[in-house]
Order: structure tokens, then C-alpha cells, then sequence
């Protein structure tokens, strides 16, 4: 997704590698090498930066980056902009996390279970992932901190300021960087994943001006509730604007055509969409509507269309694909 | 819900008082007493417990408590051990509130944006609520303190040690406690809710030994997934037991008979159903299973029922109420 990024190391736990290889292999992930965690979240994160400095780990070196970023993978909605603004950061100033404000007040406790003291919310913040560090530093801190902080500790800036006398620069966050802790999460960034992919939609047309005229009134009246991008393709040709679209992240078409069933044209979006492998995520939704303004309008016509659209949809369904059919007719 | 306690005091924002006043009255809420709240979480909580002590708020003033509850309408999901536990300990030790562990780790930051220092997690926890306190103290502490507490700040334990010197008890709470701050926590509250909604299921049969038998094999099937509540009852009489049921928090209900379109016992349990106000929150779901033992089966007998179940469901929908029929004809 972010093409600026060379490398992606996924540290995992030994019992859990081969998943994650046949996950990476599945999804068609590049620029990923899976490396074997440690028993705490400093350990594994060492692994991890291992990679680029010691020959351990894998069988060919990678090439040692400026700036590294360390990011947990149970906050799955990191946008780029926040990657590139603490990358920007750490390059400036060594080291760099995102921060939010704090939900609850934090307090200390005493040693019989007693409240100590409460810390005032105002002056505090919730550090949060992603983090950047220019990899000198951090891997310097890492080398240099004791069994004690490996074992104990959790926060990487703190090692940084520990061992390197770095003072990472703090940035504002989105709320969207939580970590998916709880069972409630998992339901949160399900819901999450639903909503966006039902926020968009693509309608493709015909280049006829009849057909072009039903998408523009379609795409007029959804777009002020959903993004809507319209396409008006002649789809017999190898259309690039097209093929980009299908490659994007939308999982909602609706396609409108004047003819009976539009098998090729059809054929060509399920072939287009599979290649792009969005599939495999989650069910893309392909409603096929077809305007029938012919004179001599029959039910048992449209029956036969029904039949084929049904037996089709069948076989993509397969391939996570729901075909509709839709079928207007109209004098 | 939970009959150890006295008076609800509800402090709303005067913009909404209207509204709650409507919910309190349409849920039939009992014991509950709305206060306008102040532009600040402390003084809303001042208002509210001025109600036990000044003439200000109320026509007639409500009895002094000796603990009192403080919680917040973001945590819908406080179950009562919880609030027995900090009332208890606020009797011993003067005030309680419930901790959760931290999630992230907490930080300083500098003026200038960057890392002053983090804080050990293990030895810090967030705050959350409930918490109680002797009512006397912590009406104390809010008279005492001044306006910059009740301007700025947030944290009512803090308050109690401050004016007061009470160490609160501080409890372990469940993660349900958590704060439904984000538009993520709508969506992980409404799954929680549903999914506990869809975790309890209550079968009811007549007394005939063969239909009993069936509501038998089904309790013994679903009991190893879901929490089945089983009962055999003559409906024709007034089952105190079935009232029970029907008044508690169950909103699935599969009703087995050998009659067909038991019309009058299942007119008793809609009726019951809408007396018990359950289904004003959820919809309720009630399947009625026609088991068909009769030698002669015809299947125009099994449509003519159909089209029966069909029109009451649609009538006792208006009362959200869901109907379903099954009709399993056998020899």
C-alpha cells in the first residue's frame, strides 16, 4: 500500500510462522520477511531489527534502513499520513510515536490496594503505535539496555531516551490507532471494515447515451451519501481507467448495460476482479442492471435472463463474488 | 435491576432533560430523580448530590444515603457484583472506585512536544467507574473544593483525598467498564448487547408427554452452545413460572405444539410478552413449531396454516415482536 516503504518485517511467534508464511503467500504480500519473536514485546522487536544488522535471521541481509518504523499489528486502521508524519519526525529528531489523550484518568496505587495519587489527565498522553526511529539509535538502544528493561519493559521510546538521550517528538494520533485488545474490539473493527467497504461504490456504464445518462442520475443521487466513482467504458476494450478501479480497494459495482444479459462484458469485470484479488478479503457485491426499452416486452423473456443470471451467480459465488440481477423494462 | 439501591439520581444537560424524561417514563424506570447538570463533570455530580442535602433541585428533598454510586451513562455494561464491591469497601474505607490496567503506556510531554519521560505501566491503572463513597465525604469534599477542582478537574477520588484524606479502595473491574467514547465503541456496544440477546433461548411445550419429549431433545441440543431455559406448561392455565420467564431478559422463545395454529396459547404469550415492555428495547423472536402427527397429511391443510402465521406475524410485528412458523408434518 505504501510504496515508499522497502521492507516490512513481521515478527511472529514460532508456532505461529507457518500461518503467517502461508497468509503472506495467499495475499500475494511483498517487501514482507517473517522473523521468529522473542518472548516479550522488546525481544521480539529486537528480532525484528536484527535483520538489518546481523546475519541471525535470515539468509540474505537486508539493506540497512535510515528510519525504522515499529508498529503493532493489533492497530490494523494505521493511515500513511501518520506514518509519514513520525517518519518525517524521527529524521529530524531521532525518534518519534503517536500519542492521544488519555479516556480515563491514571492513577497510582499504593502498596495495600489504596489509591496513592491520581496523575492530572491534562498533562498526560496515551503513547500509541506507530513509532520511527533513525535505525542507529534504536538499534544502539536495543544493544545497550539491560535483561531488565528486554524483559519488563514495553515502551521503545523510552529506550531511546534511556540509552541515546534522544527525546522523541510526540505526535497527535487518530482515534483510529487503538489496539484491538478486548472482544469488544473485535467487534468494533469488524464493523469498521463493513462500513468503509459499503462507503463506496462504482458504477460502470456503456459509452451509449442512453445507458451513460442512467449511470450520471445514479451517481447524482448516491453521491451525496456514499463516494461514488462512474465509469462510462465501452468494456470490449482492455479499458486502463477501468482496470484501475477494479485493482483499488472498492468492493461495490453496479453495472448498467441496454442489452439481454451481457455475458462478455460481465465475464471480463469477474475475470478483472479476481485477478485483483479483492475477493479474497471480503464478498464483492456486482449488481448487474439491465434497461430493456425494446417495444415488445414479454415476462417470459425476462424469466429466461433470471435463469441465466442465477446460474451464473452460482459459479462466481465461488470466487466471493455475489452477482444481482436487475432488470428494468420500460416503454 | 438491582434492589439495594434506593434513588437513581439521572444528571442530564438541560437541552436534554425533556428527552430522558420521556425514556424514564416510556421503560417505566422506577426510583429515578432527573437533575440538570453544570457545564463540567464535577459540577454535574455537585448537582446531583445536592439533591440528598439542598432544596434547590427537588420539589421534596430525598433521603440522605449513607454510600453513594457514582458511575457514567458511557458504561452500560456495570454488572451489580461490581457495585456491591466498591459500596462495600466504600463503607470500610470511605470511598472506592474500580481500576482497570492500562492499556497503553502513559507519557509526560515536554512544551516543546517531545517526551519528557513514560511512566512504568505496571505500577499505574486507569480509573474507571463506579466508584462510591460515604455520602458525607464526598459532599464534604465538593463544598470544600474550589473552582479550578470543579472547573478542571475530573478525577472524584482525588477530590475525597484531597479534602477529606480518604484513601480510596481501589477495585479490579471487568473490561465491560470501559467508556463507549468513539464511534467504535458504539459499534462494539451494539454487538455486545445483540450477541447477549442471542445467547438465551427458552422453549416452551405442553404437557402431552410426545411434545414435551421434542422440547426435551431440543434443550439438550442447544444447551451445550447457548443458555436454554425449558419449560413445560399447560399455557391454558396462568403459569407463574412462564410469567417469570416472560418478565425476565429473554428474547428468544420457541413455543412447541401438536395443534395446529395454537391461536389462543399464543395469543397468551404475546400478550404476556407486551406486558413485560421487553420487546420496547429489542425485537423479540418467537417460532412456533407445529409438530403434524395426524395419519391423513395434506398439504393443503400445512398452506392454510401458513398463510395464518403469516397475517398475525405481520400484526404482532407493529408490537416488535418477530414470529416464525414451522410446521413438521411425520408419520
Amino acid at each position: 500500500r505504501v510504496d515508499w516503504i522497502s521492507n516490512i518485517i513481521v515478527v511472529v511467534s514460532p508456532e505461529n510462522i507457518e500461518t503467517m508464511k502461508s497468509i503472506i503467500e495467499k495475499y500475494g504480500h511483498k517487501r514482507v520477511t517473517v522473523v521468529q519473536g522473542g518472548i516479550t514485546r522488546h525481544r521480539s522487536i529486537f528480532n525484528g531489527l536484527k535483520v538489518f544488522a546481523e546475519n541471525e535471521f535470515s539468509n540474505h541481509l537486508l539493506q540497512k534502513p535510515e528510519v525504522v518504523i515499529i508498529h503493532d499489528a493489533v492497530r490494523p486502521f494505521v493511515e500513511e499520513d501518520i506514518l509519514l508524519k513520525v517518519v518525517m519526525a524521527a529524521k529530524e529528531h531521532g525518534a518519534a510515536g503517536a500519542i492521544r489523550p488519555l479516556v480515563s484518568t491514571v492513577i497510582a496505587s499504593a502498596a495495600d490496594g489504596s489509591l496513592d495519587h491520581s496523575l492530572e489527565r491534562a498533562r498526560y498522553r496515551a503513547s500509541e503505535m506507530p513509532q520511527a526511529f533513525l535505525f542507529d539509535i534504536i538499534y544502539e538502544a536495543y544493544q545497550q539496555c539491560t535483561d531488565y528493561d528486554l524483559d519488563y519493559g514495553t515502551e521503545c521510546l523510552h529506550l531511546a531516551l534511556k540509552y541515546c538521550k534522544t527525546n522523541a517528538k510526540l505526535v497527535e494520533g487518530t482515534a483510529d490507532l487503538w489496539k484491538v485488545t478486548y472482544k469488544r474490539d473485535l467487534y468494533a473493527a469488524d464493523s469498521i471494515i463493513k462500513d468503509s467497504l459499503s462507503q463506496q461504490v462504482c458504477v460502470i456504464t456503456d459509452v451509449k447515451e442512453e445507458v451513460a445518462q442512467v449511470g450520471f442520475l445514479l451517481h447524482e443521487s448516491l453521491k451525496s451519501q456514499i463516494q461514488v466513482e462512474a465509469i462510462s467504458a465501452s468494456l470490449s476494450k482492455n479499458d486502463n481507467h477501468l482496470q484501475n478501479i477494479l485493482s483499488g480497494r472498492c468492493y461495490n459495482f453496479v453495472c448498467i448495460n441496454d442489452k439481454k444479459f451481457a455475458i462478455q462484458e460481465t465475464l471480463q469485470i469477474v475475470d478483472l476482479l479476481e485477478k485483483s484479488n479483492i475477493p479474497l478479503l471480503y464478498p464483492v457485491v456486482l449488481i448487474l442492471v439491465h434497461l430493456d426499452v425494446s417495444e415488445n416486452i414479454s415476462l417470459s423473456i425476462g424469466m429466461e435472463e433470471v435463469t441465466m443470471i442465477k446460474k451464473f451467480a452460482r459459479e462466481v459465488k465461488k470466487k466471493n463474488i455475489l452477482v444481482y440481477g436487475l432488470l428494468f423494462q420500460y416503454k
